[in-house]
């Protein structure tokens, strides 16, 4: 086991940096996880920051640079220079070291450039090409590669040979002499076959696999459904392009959840998830202000409806009195229609081959919510409204009873359409997730007042 | 590649299925990806199905039989008896082959355990006692060990001679005699290393690890933190008693996505999230009544409020127009809020602490959307109610006026409460996910109403 808990060995690494002892500093950070190193770090003032990753060798340089967040990594570029920092970026993972070249100006690009190795700058400029939500641009070329021709021992040999600390080998790539792939091998299986073993003979030719310009999300959903530790990415000529790992698959599902959620929330979202401390307040406002504008806009039809029953509604005030508590359980319930239906969607539950068994489930659902709800609505009008004053020709009762109908109605209605609206924009091509809530509120604002006036009319004038 | 792409490999399979070539279907299967073996398993008839499992191997049919779903699984032990049902249940994975066992009714299981040998039965019944809810109902038993004082070549070969097919071998736990857990290092580590290096010298001492009893979701959340293949799992004597795989973590946190999108709408979350075909009517019916219902309670208040200015209302008619927009511009931005807030509280990018700076930000987004949806606003009125009778004293200017102002205030303040309700909740030691959209609707329509009222009593009367 551990043999210092958290909370000693933070407290042994505060004095250690209080000190400046770095170099027993090290000593004890080379033996924790290289997260953990980057939580210590981060810390540190950055001319000790230097002090200390300079007493770690390059290749270990890189892997903690790695783990950087990408500012950090900016900011250390910017004070060490070019040159000094291209020894550490050439030993960092090749998807981080792409991205992070992405975030430097132009002028940092072109002066980094010239310290590279031709490789390494070739394969920085080639991943940085692709599209950031696309395979490409997630995708590691840190992977090992066999032939097919080889045994098993001399498969492992060749791992052993050529995998520097940062790949990935727990599956090997099996490829031919121009680079195309034909399938991949596990290290597991490699070690279990007898040493003479043919790679041909173990090797599976039916696998999954990504393309370079595949949705980033398309891929993690591969790497879920197939319990991957990695997929490998291939270009249009079939050839080994790269690989996508478990990790990334799962930072992918999460950033696309927020974006899933934002959608949701009629909020526009960015390609890498929204960074709350880091977006400046006129780019919360922004991805805001577009959709609730929206609605408002469109808001002016409900308006036209409410302006029709003016009359009505001065007639009978009570009619204008629980106008909102209608609209609101519309809201409410076509809001939870819509959740599950875009999560099962998005879990692979349901297609929209279902359509019909969701909306038969949807639809007696909808029975009961609208049975008890509108009871409570029953209840509330006698509770509140047995002081108002209704004109004679008219029965508090029946009033409660066409007011809570209408609510029913509108709840089933509201129900049916959270449903069906995700369903909709799937059919069309589009994501589901953008049957958000405020526009289904807005929607079924305009449905609730037809059948809340139309009811009206019809029961009491 | 693959030598036949999906479509036709569909074709010949169906072929083989309608010829019943069950032979020749299981030699194609065979070198498919389990996953999609049992996604054309699962379209057989039961007769069928249990002919072609039959032609697999007792461990490729315990293999393919973990990747059934539990109804299939149930269905399978059902149709072949415990006798031989139980010859493919010894060969599944330890995690699923628990769930399973807790799935079987009573008497079942009572049949089952008979035909299983002492190992397996200990295990099943060990797994299937801990909470589902914690590292030890995710865990698996197929794990490799090594002792502390081997070498690399040696330890490679005690993987070799004690792996089966099922186990994960990319991380081997050193453990001594009695299972306490002393590190563990990587497949990868020893193969790299020279075949006489002592294990010693190559062990992660200061590593990741979860306790049984521990919270999944903080099991999983480990895992992407540390970018983990699996995190060992140890019980209170520092045993080593199962391991967490990065597939398990990403289930959980789809599973706990899934719960938090629920929860944000108001529904009432199960413990292993919806399946939303599998699950009743009246289970999906109570999941989401018990909010709705408990809102529309609630809404008993706005309903006070609005019977207070009745006499307001039944003068100046058009406040009653006006009092749904109010209520719907707060809901739509205080729900965009806490979105925003739980997102970031739950991805670690803002904590309690920041509370300030948080609506501090707010504060300032709030300003720039109540300006726009204002201005919004009052181009409405005027737009929609240019024709309405307006008693002589009021000018239709100075209403609209009046309600657009109020309507900016309430965005301010629905876009704080939004904020500040999550942040609350998490300080009471709550999920902020149940800040819920529902219930920061209801709240802020009280906030508007007040607001709206309060406004027109100033200006109007």
């Amino acid at each position: 086991m551990v043999t210092l808990d958290t909370d000693q060995k933070n407290v042994v690494i505060e004095g250690l940096i209080i000190a400046r002892e770095w170099e027993a500093l090290v000593t004890i950070l080379r033996k924790m996880p290289v997260v953990e190193v980057v939580e210590v770090l981060r810390d540190l003032e950055q001319a000790n920051l230097i002090e200390v990753l300079n007493l770690f060798s390059p290749e270990e340089q890189g892997y903690i640079v790695s783990d950087f967040d990408l500012e950090m990594q900016v900011d250390l570029f910017e004070h060490l220079g070019p040159r000094n920092f291209s020894r550490i970026f050439v030993h960092m993972a090749s998807e981080l070291r792409a991205d992070l070249y992405q975030e430097l100006d132009r002028d940092e690009q072109l002066n980094l450039l010239p310290y590279l190795d031709k490789k390494t700058r070739e394969n920085v400029i080639r991943l940085s090409s692709y599209d950031p939500e696309t395979a490409g641009g997630i995708m590691s070329t840190d992977f090992a590669t066999i032939m097919g021709d080889m045994t098993a021992a001399q498969a492992i040999e060749k791992v052993r040979s050529d995998a520097p600390s940062k790949k990935m080998i727990y599956y090997v790539y099996v490829v031919d002499d121009d680079m195309k792939l034909h399938g991949f091998t596990t290290l597991k299986d490699l070690i279990m076959a007898e040493p003479g073993t043919s790679i041909w003979d173990i090797v599976y030719k039916d696998f999954a696999w990504a393309e370079v310009d595949e949705d980033r999300e398309s891929v993690a959903v591969k790497i879920e459904k197939y319990d991957l530790v990695a997929i490998p990415v291939i270009n249009k000529y079939g050839q080994l392009a790269g690989i996508v790992r478990h990790d990334d698959a799962l930072e992918v599902i999460q950033a696309e959840q927020t974006e899933d959620m934002e959608k949701f929330m009629g909020i526009v979202p960015d390609e890498d998830g929204l960074d709350y401390p880091e977006t400046s307040v006129f780019s919360h406002f922004r991805k805001r202000i577009t959709w609730v504008a929206s609605l408002a806009i469109i808001g002016v039809i409900s308006g036209m409806i409410i302006h029709r029953y003016e009359e009505a509604m001065s007639v009978l005030i009570i009619l204008a009195l629980y106008m909102p508590m209608v609209a609101d359980s519309g809201g409410n319930v076509g809001s939870q229609s819509a959740t599950v239906v875009i999560r099962a969607l998005a879990l692979g539950q349901i297609t929209l081959k279902n359509w019909l068994m969701i909306l038969f489930k949807e639809a007696r659902i909808a029975l009961l919510l609208s049975v008890v709800l509108g009871l409570i609505a029953f209840g509330k009008i006698l509770f509140l409204s047995w002081e108002t004053d209704v004109p004679d020709q008219y029965s508090l009762f029946f009033i409660a009873f066409g007011i809570s109908l209408a609510l029913s109605l509108q709840v089933i209605s509201a129900t049916l359409i959270g449903a069906s609206l995700p369903l909709i924009v799937k059919r069309l091509g589009g994501d589901p997730a953008v049957a958000a809530s405020p526009a289904i509120t807005t929607m079924v604002d305009i449905t609730g007042l037809l059948i809340y006036f139309g009811i009206a009319v019809v029961l009491f004038f």
